[in-house]
């Protein structure tokens, strides 16, 4: 379930003359802008972006890049683009030279269905000339590599079938990749986690846990240090429970010391839409305190009423 | 320019009919067959299935694979499903265990469009219940498998933006690893070859034999011993041009001992309706002899009739 409230019925020209008057003057207001953007879903937001286009020959989004700033700036303008374009642009920043948030790339990949993971593919040609995949080899290299372009160029089989034996064997070829730390089978690790289909994994994960007594996620905490097993345990959450795993997202995004506005920002402005209630109320049952309490603690000004607005907070 | 000589107005109906009754009695007419399959287009060959399917309840295609046999059989077949599930099937054949013609794939892969290729992928999906990835991983290892996985994942961007220094840098990493023979610099030969846009990468081949005097698919030549470098060169060959690349596919399936039936096929199958008009000229121009005289001198019967139709000879 999603987080946002919106109304059934909306003016696009209205919108768009409501933001460029909020627009005039020194200093935008923002308020006005939370109040309308953080209260329009995506198909509105793409129709107040074409009625702000023709009315006032100007792009919408890079008005807002100019009147506002810093992670309100950053949060509205993720939240204006369309989600495969958007997941496109958290892509090109999460490898571009300095960043190297690679997990991010193994996440969007990992969540992702097949159809919706070609979309992004497409939005980045569209919008960088080049391939994900083109970008993420040039800026990495070894099994990162592999995984990370093994997992953005992967169109997985999205039927139910479950082959039981097959999850045996591969999840005893995870145990022996993992038991060892040696890394001798860690192509083969790649090669099923970018391959077989989601239903498939989850069977070969639990398999997993059945014949070890911990999850593979669990297992593999330990081996975190270096950027491929971040990437590596980052799919492997994504894939068997993308909701938990962006609970914990937020949970660390949140009590990091100076808060990952980042952290924050990627999963609320993505998820908003889809499944962000759901989320929330596993945040909830984890942490004992609800989602919106936390987050107020921890960010202020306008970028606060604007999350708060995205987590679903009545005005 | 296509082969296929189809006429602009048929009667699928007419046609169901008229194949119905090539089947009647003992041992099908062929040459009606011919006759018929071998004049129509891929939209036509669909709407005689179609009519076929409603006129007499059964799926045109199996009552065909029950009538002919041999390599009629096999020709006919591949060429009455659609493009994508065509290659789908052919893909499947070359890595199944025991055939492993693993240049196929890298064939199909490098010859095909993005959108072309995931037209196929998605074929392979609705037929064969797994994703062509997996089944490739699945059946190779090292060097190989990065290559061919790679291949028909790539989603390359297809702008006609050119990078010379680009070109340049990777140029002389292609060289580097050829030069070296030793493999430590393959990795990024395959980067290289599997996420570049195609304009690109014949840049790069370019900046190769400007400065090196010689042809990087020539140059490979003399490494193709083992499947990784027959389907590095086959890829290169394919990037590069197509056209030449199936010329030579066709005077290899020729002069063969024996005759590669599976060869010929594929090509002429494939490419009658695309640009076979132009790989018949390359052909002539190479060998002083025309494709028709030289496969009519090799093969026979009724698969004779049908392949030398798809050709453009006139009845």
């Amino acid at each position: 379930m999603a987080t946002l409230i919106a109304p059934s019925n909306h003016s696009p020209i209205e919108d768009a003359q409501a933001l460029r008057h909020a627009f005039k003057g020194w200093g935008a207001d923002n308020k006005a802008i939370v109040a309308i953007l953080g209260h329009r879903n995506v198909h509105q937001r793409q129709q107040i972006r074409k009625a702000y286009e023709e009315l006032f020959e100007e792009d919408l989004i890079k008005r807002l890049e100019s009147e506002i700033s810093g992670d309100f700036e950053r949060a509205v303008y993720r939240w204006m683009l369309e989600p495969a374009d958007r997941d496109a642009v958290l892509i090109n920043v999460a490898i571009r030279n300095g960043s190297k948030n690679y997990h991010v790339v193994a996440e969007i990949a990992s969540v992702l269905s097949a159809e919706e993971l070609l979309a992004v593919r497409r939005a980045y040609h569209n919008r960088y000339k080049r391939s994900i995949e083109e970008d993420v080899s040039a800026n990495t290299t070894g099994h990162l590599r592999q995984l990370l372009v093994g997992l953005v160029s992967s169109f997985r089989y999205e039927g139910d079938e479950i082959n039981a034996k097959l999850a045996q064997i591969e999840a005893n070829v995870i145990h022996e990749s993992v038991k060892e730390k040696k890394g001798n089978n860690e192509e083969e690790v790649i090669r099923i986690l970018t391959t077989r289909s989601k239903t498939q994994l989850v069977a070969t994960f639990n398999r997993y846990r059945d014949e070890h007594g911990i999850s593979i996620s669990k297992k593999l905490l330990d081996q975190t240090s270096d950027d491929f097993h971040k990437a590596l345990h980052t799919a492997i959450r994504c894939i068997n429970d993308h909701k938990k795993y962006y609970e914990k997202v937020l949970r660390n995004a949140i009590k990091k010391f100076g808060t990952d506005e980042d952290g924050l920002t990627r999963v609320i402005v993505t998820r908003a839409e889809k499944d962000l209630r759901d989320i929330k109320e596993l945040y909830y049952k984890r942490n004992s305190v609800h989602l919106e309490d936390a987050v107020s603690k921890e960010i202020s000004g306008d970028y606060k009423k604007f999350i708060l607005t995205l987590l679903g907070k009545q005005d």
